[in-house]
């Protein structure tokens, strides 16, 4: 595992008094964050959906646009949008979150994109089941990875690649992946794939290759870059760590009141208010969100909403009584398996941060 | 006019060492630029076009919306949505650009959202045209400014507002400026001002007021913070400046090749390739774009496409026999009134900064 651990460049991590730099800056003046009052929305308004690309959006004509399914299968497919769109439609509501949501808040600060608290969306993603697809290839024996392959090319640490990500077998059989071609009743825009991206329920966003071109199922193990180097837990560079899969607990709150422009500092009139956001997890269902109006001392239950679906966030609610005075109000989700950390758990890479969200509050 | 410059604290100028904040990024995190690659498009596709929002994005119920228009007129108007789509609709292609673009490549940096060059993005806007509504709601004499309120709510340097803009009465008696209530033939999304704003062609975008709730009229200049102390160019801490009007002219470039994901450094191969992009002026009609491959010291001259009316970008392009080698790339624009500069023209507030374009390019 070490020699592909190896492939390209180490991740580089700031010193700990270095603030962001202009590459960081680059990449967030690119990409963007879902604006944390759209937690109002069930399905984020177009454009409000976290965006993260790679590299550059390629621009595919849907008209010359295909997708191949081969490698270790009895018969390789080639399909057109027309008879993609033309097979069984499903259907789906799915919160999608960065693997390197939080990464911004760690400390040391490992340098990638550099993510705050708001790097999730919720969209309705109408497509078609991978699975039949994949069993109508004819899949051999002893299959062991499926890779996907996007138009998106680039260099990331010196290594020159297509994006490309595998599931193993097993998770690509699952019933709950699509190959969308719609999000929220309209054709995927560019930024999100168009024409078709793969989608992952319950997955972090690196799994949900965009702009797919090729699907190949591999009797081994893929070892390509975002796999094998880009997104694994690793404590330092000689460790090839654990695959970053699942998306964690994480509970955000809609902002109260009103902000400072500089400091998104929240200022909010005493009285009583409900507070409210979304949880969720890709790990299992959330079972409980709690409200910290102490800077995460004390811990009060939120109300919990409707489910919309298994892989969408959840609503939930809290009333507080807001006396004069500053506070940090903090918010954490607990999943069937566990609670979101109060501290961040450190790696390499910054993956999967889901420490507690926390913001200012002056009650006036 | 000291004491207006007054209102609030002084902006904030980073020390010369000092990188970016928590606080530039997490506006930049919020608000988005255009990814370059999208200059590619006539009208920017939508979720793509930059975005900057002060406080909030206010959610604003389309059927209990309401215009007022009153001060120093002779016949108040209140108007819902449906009596102003009624009214006689225009359509006209407009580039925004943030009076902030650039900001983040000044030296020293003033704090505030950090911009790089990609606070742009080009959209068909339709809506009704203001200077009639104006006139109907009988102007008094002595009429100076008129003022427009959002629905947008926050405090800047400690100064809550509404945003509120001011337009000299005779630039919003402009035969092109609108109330716009579609972009690229939708509704308004959230985000860019849902459902009404207002679009004054050739002006930076803290003009176009978004979530228009109120007009205004003024039998004197308006004093509030974003027209006296905001957007302005000043020296320094005393100086009351010239107010940011209309967008000065800039060229941008598609990046070429494909990029390296952390530095967004180019890798082009070698041989001969066509360099596009797309220049803008407010102030005046683009007449020229210049390329540069040795970073500014030597100049030659693109061609100019088709333009798409008269405060829409026009296209550029430019061949370029690509040798092996490291290179700066550098555009630039001139429009009627003079070309962009080299070198940046700094001010304590970071507005208006249209140096040029600089691209690291490795040509292999």
């Amino acid at each position: 595992m070490t020699s592909t651990v190896r492939l390209g460049e180490q991740a580089r991590v700031a010193a700990l008094d270095e603030a962001v730099s202009l590459d960081e800056l680059r990449l967030a003046a690119r990409n963007h964050g879902m604006p944390l009052e759209a937690l109002r929305d069930d399905l984020t308004p177009p454009g409000l959906h976290y965006l993260l690309v790679h590299y550059d959006i390629p621009f595919v004509d849907p008209a010359s646009w295909r997708l191949t399914i081969g490698g270790h299968v009895y018969s390789p497919i080639e399909l057109d949008l027309a008879a993609l769109t033309a097979r069984p439609r499903v259907e789906t509501v799915v919160t999608l979150e960065c693997a390197g949501n939080g990464r911004a808040r760690l400390l040391p600060r490992p340098v990638s994109q550099p993510w705050l608290d708001e790097a999730v969306g919720t969209a309705r993603w109408a497509g078609t089941p991978l699975a039949p697809l994949l069993r109508e290839s004819g899949l051999l024996d002893g299959a062991v990875d499926v890779v996907f392959t996007g138009h998106d090319h680039g260099t990331e640490r010196g290594v020159e690649q297509d994006y490309q990500r595998a599931l193993p077998i097993e998770e690509a059989l699952g019933s709950d992946v699509l190959l969308a071609y719609e999000m929220n009743g309209a054709p995927l825009p560019p930024q999100h794939g168009a024409p078709v991206r793969l989608v992952v329920p319950g997955w972090y966003g690196m799994t949900h290759v965009k702009w797919l071109r090729d699907i190949t199922v591999l009797a081994s193990r893929f070892t390509g870059y975002q796999n094998a180097v880009a997104y694994r837990l690793r404590a330092d560079a000689d460790d090839p760590g654990e695959p970053v899969t699942r998306i964690l607990p994480r509970a955000l709150m809609m902002p109260p009141g009103f902000p400072d422009f500089m400091t998104r500092r929240r200022i909010v009139d005493a009285g009583s208010l409900v507070l409210r956001g979304r949880a969720w997890s890709g790990r299992a269902p959330v079972v409980r969100v709690e409200l910290s109006t102490d800077g995460g001392q004390s811990w009060t239950d939120a109300a919990l909403g409707e489910s919309l679906g298994r892989h969408a966030w959840r609503s939930w609610s809290a009333r507080w009584d807001a006396i004069r005075g500053e506070y940090e109000l903090c918010v954490r989700a607990t999943d069937e398996v566990g609670a979101q950390p109060v501290d961040p758990l450190w790696n390499l890479q910054g993956m999967a941060n889901n420490m507690v969200q926390r913001m200012a509050v002056t009650v006036r």
